[in-house]
């Protein structure tokens, strides 16, 4: 791939509730590039998990066919204090990680502070400060809401920004 | 159903390297029915954990499309003390209870402990005391191999000797 090749980015932040999206465009890697799309595929609380699962796969497969993006850029596991919420979280992952690989593209895995320190500057920053920063960066009136699809910006963000290079290799992900 | 309605089941012992599965089937629920199949879906450990969840899933759906079960049965997670290893096998979980959805039959989630009561009558049976049990119970000769295998036919015993009522719900399942 050339420096000038556009490549096209669908980041995710994964969740059993509600999934944010975005999908980027830019020139060639370290670029910024522009949003074409963000927004959150929810699911029905008073299901149980498998059909939770089944519509978070079939939102993957929908965004992965209308977009074919080059490249799935997806958050990290959280380690949340709550084994079980980290378990259930798994399950998300699982069913997004799947999605890309039967479309066949690398999938990438960044953990939550590498997307905040790509896109703030600090590990350690606060939702709202990766909303305002994703709007800064793209140049957009206002943070992408709800946040969790400002969150799926900031992951497509952090892919490009860091050249397609994730900080480490996640629970599995390729390098492409 | 009636009392006499041939039920048959699709076990699974979940994990990323080794999914062990077995098929029974019964004359009705509370039976102990026979074993049809039994094996594993090995992945590569070398491939990255999307290409294994791939490779999960399509076996998970060649199991469903050859046997037709009425039900699918998996262990509900087990909480290691490695919070990591619980996180990677929620994402292999996740793909065999969407392969379940997917392929619209109920999904029920047994706990370990309660599978190993079922078949041993103690909640803390050893792994071989399993087998052992799974063999003598449906009139094997010796114990299916590998263990993983084994542990598959455990759970769909399990299943058919609750009577198709998991002890509580899993993470998620469905009650049918």
């Amino acid at each position: 791939m050339t420096a000038a090749s556009p490549i096209k980015v669908l980041g995710i932040d994964p969740g059993t509730g509600v999934v944010g999206y975005g999908v980027l465009v830019a020139d060639g890697p370290g670029r910024i590039g522009r949003l074409v799309e963000c927004g959150v595929i929810r699911t029905n609380a008073k299901s149980a998990l498998p059909l939770r699962l089944k519509a978070i796969h079939e939102g993957l497969e929908e965004l992965l066919a209308r977009h074919a993006p080059d490249a799935l850029a997806v958050e990290d596991i959280f380690y949340a204090t709550n084994v079980r919420t980290t378990a259930v979280l798994g399950h998300a992952r699982g069913v997004i990680l799947l999605a890309g690989a039967v479309a066949g593209i690398p999938v990438f895995e960044y953990p939550p502070a590498t997307i905040k320190k790509a896109i703030v500057g600090r590990g350690a920053a606060l939702k709202p400060q990766v909303g305002f920063m994703v709007a800064k960066l793209l140049g957009l009136k206002s943070a992408p809401r709800p946040a969790d699809a400002a969150d799926g910006v900031a992951v497509a963000l952090t892919h490009l920004l860091r050249g397609g290079q994730p900080a480490r290799r996640g629970l599995g992900g390729t390098r492409g």
